[in-house]
């Protein structure tokens, strides 16, 4: 029994500090997402496949791989229509919770404009000046609350249909733009594109699957350019842009004497002011009655990544994480906000004292305590939660409680501002650095945890791989904690790269893995593809880059990829999208969309030979560009 | 052998004037939904109970609904969970689907308020004051074109997030308004709340079965009083407001000595034009020297239905009748544009000389000839598809064409002012008819048709139950189609109706079923709702009126009867929405709602027993108002 559990535990995470926790479940029959894969074994060829639709009442329809069985559904759809009829769902699906998460930042953003919120203020001004500018808002003579409240309008103004186009596509260089409007793909506005999928997926409408996935890339677009760019650049301006900071993490971020709050989501409105709340001279003091050493707050998911970059809040763990941690019996509180939140944690932490706090009216969660957010309110909430948190503690079991390790440290903050700063306010040496050959090329990897996939194995040995290649790594979400986790976030990390990418590191005093964000913030990777695209004067499809998503689950994470794609990123997946029922559209993603926006997907599961596909790719773009 | 295919073509339809066609498609294979539906079976036990999950790459997942498999998805979604996200899943895509079609209709009418489009006019400036004036537009002194432009901007800025709300909403009673408003469902955009769905669809946001379906009335609330009514009201005033009109139905409405041209789908735009463009002399001309008598188009679906109610254009049939009209060998040309049409229709075309012209950019079909139609050349492409057919005809065999029938007389056109019109100016005939209880009720039966139910068995035995009861049935889409080919719309069949009801139709010269129009015109039963609740002082929830959809295969359906109970309809389905994998789910639908909005769902495949069940909600509307 003792065998079988530590081979599962060696099975389901390479993170050697986590395994003790995921023991503890196992041997304590504290439920996880990766017994429930288990228990699902095996799972749905068909829908693994992409062949099944159950989108209409006439359905659900399956179409037989093995060509034996039927071939069409009811409606006479086609392997090859039913795998983009769903691919487009899930695409319209993550590029609305990106944008819809935008919408909840503009909304706050322009309350605090117009001085309604509370506990906000923009504390950015600097980069409100920049990004007003950047959309052709005048800034001369103009108070900065004058100035945000056009920009906040401006914004609002991105999910509607009047202007018929998003500002920030004017970052994008003008050679890429080109392919877009040549592809149709110029996205128009941010809402729309995702109901036009939404009605493109109806029965009766798409029936083209080149036809609906072009469309898919749009809708992709106004995600990546629009909503989740504005909901980076605005967090940052009401925030604080990231600058380069130390931090640590890991499930040791939890502390066995502290009042431990855990924040976990993505939208960042909430988690800030939760930090304000916990830094309140009296609520500590609470805690200190109460028996601790004082609050201490942890991140978790990307809600953590954004803490980490703006605050140097430590950072729990990625997605696979969020059970372990309430299985370390040392969670106070976990106050959610939405976004890749188990609707599990509330068993878990049933199995402790701890309690889930779930704060947005979007994401109610039975068994979690409900404490619901406004902005106009936050403070007040976010203090509520804290003491909350603190009574709680007083219910805590000292003997349950089982930290299993020391936190790593890790340097995170590299926003695109930040990196510019770090080269000395010009992206010149990087540019240097490239064209010399020092650093081959620039690769984002992004994406989430999934139990299909050994636990940080992807992400981890993807890094390692191609730092080795004098590839530099620009990482968000549950890719760079992972690198977090693993040690690679520290500049002395750049002894296991190569010659190239080992020098810069040194000359600068970066890690080779550098930390960008949220996976939101994958905006911010093509805010970086913009300016060095630009500084070249060649379209980002040019670039030595890539993208690479080894563990994702998420339809976010596919509509991410597909804004990569689209933008002209060659994007290696680790696991596929669900369309190997279609030979057509695996061969369009996988090749022919290189017609259309110079650019694709492939999906290679082994980040060794994921990492020689990428080296490959860089070196032919070098070649073309003669560099 | 034939016994066989005859025990199939009447277990396929009640519609005895198709059933030859249909002997047809089975005694020549040619393909059709019923055939393809029997081939998929059985269907998937999980999906038609709702319990399986395919939307993010840790599935799919599937509960088992006998509990000894697993009870919750890898992520911890229970089959609670998991029903309540493929349902809102499905009403995004329903108010997607029918606002989507909105927006086009909102696009042409600014277009045609600035002078920009081709073979378009302001038809109707009767309603085009009177439609500014509901929604606050200085009517006085001013030209038609600057009313329209100011409307057409109004409405283009529903699509957005600055004005938080929907201007058609001030035609919703006030007492459903505080309903609503209390219940947390007061629609705030077209396009948000159909994205704010998508995200809520997400792992780890929505967790609430609740939570999500509440707000998946309001995305429902959205469609009917916000894109669908925009739709409705602006074609109206494009292309007309229905006026009482007769024509005729069913596949005789084909022509053996004619070019036929059948205008399939749901949007007006292109479809006004191509009657304008077959009116044409020279067009008729040329159809003449091709051997034909001249140009006979006829509608099909709800494309049909807006050419129906606006201008008499004769009805081929409903949804299910789309390849039967294909395999009468007599259609020339059948032009799509989209929503509900059969990706199969190449296929069946394919068997005979006929073409399909697909015309929407987001409506390509594999196989068929693609003319893409913009407002701005509209009439050019018009006329080019029109040639197109009468060059198609040339290639007609003769031998082949076999139309199964004459046709029905029928009657439709009863929009809310005609109906206003018929009844003198007023809806007080209407309302005293109601309250002396000569009619006992109204009821909107509406929704698609479905091979899994006999073609047209629901709808036309709900209508004779219902008639028979004295309840006046108002009806759209495919429903109204099934009562034309059945003879239930011309007056003469209140001759089946009760004591009451036939009094007032007879005095009236209408039939006990009035046709409203297409789908989206379902919005006219919402506006003759708040119009009738008005007039009695009460909530729409207090009406003796009830909602039906006896045979609905579409997630517009689902939309549509969502909106019909949020605005406070007892609603009838004759097919369950996939839920009933949850017990707790079913139980919110068709008894908890009743605390929400004083309305809720039932399901009852019967059409006898659902009719009892309709006429006992009326009687008990009846006793509370006290008529």
């Amino acid at each position: 029994m003792s065998n079988e559990i530590d081979q599962k535990v060696n099975e389901r995470t390479i993170d050697k500090d986590e395994k003790q926790t995921l023991k503890r479940t196992l041997e304590e029959d504290i439920e996880t997402a990766w017994d429930r894969l288990e228990e699902q074994q095996p799972q749905c060829g068909f829908g693994q496949l992409g062949v099944c639709c159950n989108s209409c009442k006439m359905g659900p329809c399956q179409v037989d791989p093995f060509e034996e069985g039927p071939q069409r559904g009811v409606c006479g759809a086609d392997a090859n229509l039913i795998v983009a009829r769903n691919l487009l769902n899930d695409i319209a699906a993550g590029a609305a919770s990106h944008s819809d998460h935008g919408r909840e930042i503009v909304e706050t953003f322009y309350e605090t404009a117009k001085g309604e919120s509370q506990g906000y203020e923009l504390l950015d001004t600097e980069k409100l000046k920049n990004v007003a500018q950047d959309v052709g808002i005048e800034v001369e003579d103009r108070s900065d609350e004058e100035i945000a409240k056009e920009l906040g309008e401006t914004f609002l103004a991105e999910y509607g249909m009047i202007k018929g186009g998003l500002d920030f596509t004017e970052r994008v260089p003008e050679k890429t733009r080109k392919i877009w409007n040549k592809a149709g793909i110029m996205p128009r506005g941010v809402d729309r594109e995702v109901v036009e999928s939404m009605h493109r997926v109806h029965m009766g409408v798409g029936a083209d699957y080149t036809n609906m996935l072009l469309h898919g890339l749009r809708t992709a677009l106004s995600d990546g350019w629009g909503g989740s760019m504005m909901a980076t650049e605005l967090s940052d301006i009401l925030f604080g842009t990231p600058e380069v900071t130390e931090s640590t993490v890991n499930l040791g971020t939890l502390k066995d004497d502290m009042v431990n709050i855990v924040l976990h989501g993505h939208n960042p409105i909430l988690s800030d002011v939760v930090v304000k709340a916990a830094n309140n001279e009296a609520l500590v003091e609470k805690a200190k009655e109460a028996g601790a050493n004082g609050i201490n707050l942890v991140g978790l998911c990307c809600t953590g990544n954004e803490l980490l970059m703006r605050k140097g809040v430590p950072m729990a763990g990625n997605m696979l994480n969020q059970e372990l941690a309430l299985a370390t019996g040392a969670v106070d509180a976990m106050i959610i906000d939405y976004q890749c939140i188990f609707p599990s944690l509330p068993q878990v932490a049933k199995c402790f004292h701890s309690k889930i706090v779930s704060t947005s009216e979007k994401s109610k969660v039975p068994g979690a305590v409900h404490k619901e957010f406004h902005p106009e309110s936050a403070y007040d909430t976010a203090t509520e939660i804290v003491e909350l948190a603190i009574d709680t503690y007083k219910e805590r079991n000292p003997q349950k409680v089982e930290i299993p390790c020391e936190p790593m440290e890790m340097v995170a903050g590299f926003s695109v501002e930040a990196i510019k700063d770090e080269l000395g306010g010009t992206f010149e040496p990087l540019i240097e650095a490239i064209t010399s050959g020092q650093i081959k090329g620039v690769v984002g990897v992004v994406g989430c945890s999934n139990p299909k996939v050994q636990h940080d194995y992807g992400h981890v040995n993807l890094a390692k791989e191609l730092m080795k290649k004098d590839i530099l790594m620009i990482e968000t979400g549950c890719a760079a904690v992972a690198s977090g986790k693993e040690g690679l976030l520290v500049p002395e990390a750049a002894e296991m790269a190569g010659d190239g990418l080992q020098k810069v590191c040194e000359s600068l005093n970066i890690p080779p893995v550098l930390h960008m964000g949220s996976c939101v913030d994958c905006s911010r990777i093509l805010t970086l593809a913009g300016e060095l695209a630009n500084a070249l004067d060649v379209g980002i499809d040019q670039l030595p880059a890539a993208g690479a998503a080894p563990e994702w689950y998420a339809q976010k994470a596919l509509t991410i990829a597909s804004y990569f794609v689209a933008s002209g990123f060659y994007t290696v997946v680790g696991l596929p999208p669900n369309t190997h029922g279609s030979q057509k559209v695996t061969d369009l993603l996988t090749d022919d969309l290189e017609d259309v926006v110079n650019a694709k997907f492939d999906v290679e599961p082994d980040p060794k030979v994921a990492a020689r596909m990428i080296e490959r790719h860089i070196l032919s773009q070098r070649e073309e560009l003669g560099i």
